[in-house]
């Protein structure tokens, strides 16, 4: 009786396809919540943190930092999706739809879009379409997400095996619905802190974020709390003493968002992320680390109907205790670099 | 010259029987405080997560989290009260009654009921009523508290001894005071994270709540001061590393509300603290140590007058580094167990 | 190309007199930031705490703190003024003049008052004026600061030595302006946490604050991002490790706002800082350190017009790892105190 109403989370062979999960604990997202974002990553776009600039420009008020809705949601899957993952694939097809501002309440549905048991007959890939919805019912953020699952009985028959068709990139017409007509005349590039815009980056351009970010236990725990994500690896140092690492392993996303941060020193005028088309978290990060990043131009595309915003396809990738300037990425043998944490591949949004 | 500007705390033979001390510092609060409570405890209840939820079904908004309108109240007492108190006894009577909301100006008041020399002339204990105050003067919590406070001088006279007679719990007619009529048919239990509800759960029902929390002393320091609570235990390793410790030891009251955030795992709907009968800090918690807990239902209670909500009395304990798989409360030879720090008494309330 | 966008900062031979910075990253600051600054530094004054109290004396309602503002301002200022200074000199003519309350957003913009190169060639005191402005374009802040600035290349030529004739102090008639006129009648001595007002404080009197603060680096860390200070010493383990100390430096303003808040204890009325006439950061702090602080009133003053308020000039003193209960401030012959991390000399205000 002591574990019947505790949740445990599911397991490989609790998952069906089409099966829809409506996740717990709706919240709403407040100028606390942006706070203690900026006190966590020192993010400094001009858009997320001035009203002034973002209502002069075309935004109601300040939207709510594109990672932060990210985080919001996707820890809200993590009791019914991740609880008992191994591993976490990867992302794809990952759109920011609409604004997010402070008083909007987000929350969350998953549906099951392909299930694949692995040849060990102990964990399988749960892939997943994830919608983040507001107050009004309205798609904030759609992104797939595929995870290795725990099996719970080795033995327990599972369905055949179905793996989704999911796009390599998202695109260009499918950016920007999140961002609003954009002033450019009202945009003031001296408050962004650059004068570099669309038509300055070209293909091919790589940049050393040049700085780095040192990871405190303390930090990361407030952060990952901060998005109600309650995997168990982040907190239990008890557990994790015995465990793969002997200590906690920092949450992917908070990679993800130191990344970004950093990254403002030389795309100071990316103010939005309007698409994810994939990542890979490559290796795990511990407190004590000091995560550097840069950033590559994969491509750059015109977003059809939009003469105010530009887009451009960006790799940014996250080191540990390694500066970028020569650009880490892979190491000897076509092996990834072991001090690469993240290889994100995304769309950002800057002036025309 | 130098100190007498000073608050040094009031002394056993400095209260009065009767003494009325209005505290200092009276605090409004805000979402600010909402996402930082969020950020240092992952309560995921969806009343205090989110406003669509609470006004769905009959708050004005989402309230503030119990135990962040105790802490804070309690944190005003501290400068008067506690700031010499070597033990902190035990809580009584202790009572929520009516909603605090973000932008509320929290006040406290403490009375001085009962007064106590121990034999040794060198402590005694004090027993205050506390009462926290909104903006317009309502009580919005009242709470007898006794704590064990060193002498100045152990020859000081002092008065004849008082013990004021408290209830050992509070009584069902009395609970849900701060909890507006609920719409439990806007109540949505997938939302919630549970679909037990108050018919669910039976007397002696024991659940553990399987996460663990391990913490930082960056941690319960912010939660320490954010309730601007001094006391100087908590923030001055200068003077712990000379102390009985060697070390800074943790506000109990942080221990509570971790505690309470992972029992959200097992009692999803218990959406709101109503009374507190009574409850023990067994043992100090020190940084580095992962807080585990475990409820058990100790009594089930309708609250005459309300279809809407039941009531649950629920012991409530946290342990040190030590899992709950089977509830650890006792050690050897009837003492307790020496992982055992928080022994909690209280009515929660959820929907029937 | 790699980093042609990147802000490497300026170096001493690129600043020109007169020249006017607009800084990047306005900001809005909100009861998000309030809740942080309390839980970062437990300030309990109770103009800022508490909006009640605030409109009670006649403040549109709860100020933002004074340091919380001047911490926003100069945080804008580190990227273009001081990314490559190896030394922060001091402060003049620093006054507050107008409230800030949450929902106003900070901008700033600097003009260079002064050069002057140093006699080694390798580096030279750059001399700013900095003010900030809130979104209506009024200045709120306004201070002249200088800082010690590498040459990137030492034989590059630079210009006639120019060094700004700044104040000692800020007279009397200047202070109070960001203090609306205050309903004396209407303070409540209880609440504030004292009965000592203007007149019950003297020239010459010292007071030993008594409590202490240890600071961990998860705690300078998430209050130097709050401010958008990108200051790289703060942040990163992996370069500092090789540095002057081998460790992150401590933000020296975290160090202010400890000493403020310590300073609460025999102060408690000291509701405002109307301006600052100097400081020196005289030692540097790092993590694990317990900060102490003592004050010392330097002079009283009338404030022309003003019958509501009157100003002392306060000397506050914070040590580390040293109680103050004899005012360490000189060390042997003549030198500093090396416990000694700040010498700040700044009238505050408050009721006649």
């Amino acid at each position: 009786m002591s574990k019947s109403k505790i949740n445990v989370g599911n397991f490989f062979e609790d998952f069906k396809i089409g099966q829809v999960i409506r996740h717990a604990a709706p919240r709403t997202v407040t100028v606390g919540e942006v706070a203690l974002y900026t006190a966590l990553y020192l993010p400094r776009f001009a858009v997320q943190s001035s009203t002034a600039f973002a209502q002069a420009i075309g935004y109601e008020r300040a939207p709510i930092d594109d990672l932060l809705v990210f985080h919001l949601v996707l820890g809200k899957t993590v009791p019914d999706v991740s609880l008992n993952a191994i591993a976490n694939l990867g992302y794809a097809d990952f759109k920011f739809l609409i604004p997010v501002y402070p008083g909007d309440t987000l929350s969350a549905t998953s549906e099951v879009i392909g299930l694949k048991e692995n040849s060990n007959k102990e964990t399988g890939v749960v892939y997943v379409r994830t919608t983040g919805a507001n107050q009004r019912g309205e798609t904030v953020l759609s992104y797939a997400r595929w995870v290795m699952v725990k099996k719970r009985d080795r033995d327990a028959p599972v369905g055949p095996e179905i793996v989704p068709d999911l796009p390599k990139s998202v695109a260009p017409s499918e950016l920007g619905k999140a961002a609003p007509p954009i002033n450019v005349g009202a945009y003031d590039k001296a408050l962004a802190g650059s004068r570099y815009i669309w038509g300055d980056y070209e293909q091919g351009e790589k940049i050393d974020h040049i700085d780095g970010m040192t990871v405190e236990e303390a930090e990361h725990q407030l952060a990952t709390r901060l998005y109600q994500n309650n995997s168990k690896v982040h907190f239990n140092q008890y557990y994790e003493a015995q465990g793969r690492f002997g200590k906690r392993i920092i949450y992917g996303g908070h990679v993800i968002s130191l990344a970004r941060a950093l990254s403002f020193n030389g795309l100071e005028n990316v103010f939005h992320i309007s698409a994810v088309n994939g990542g890979r978290h490559v290796n795990p990060l511990f407190a004590g680390g000091t995560v550097f990043a840069w950033s590559e131009v994969l491509e750059k595309a015109e977003i059809p109907g939009r003469q105010d915003i530009g887009a451009l396809r960006l790799r940014l990738v996250a080191t540990k205790d390694k500066p970028c300037a020569d650009f880490p990425l892979h190491g000897a043998e076509g092996k990834p670099d072991p001090a690469v944490l993240l290889d994100l591949d995304y769309w950002g949004v800057l002036p025309r």
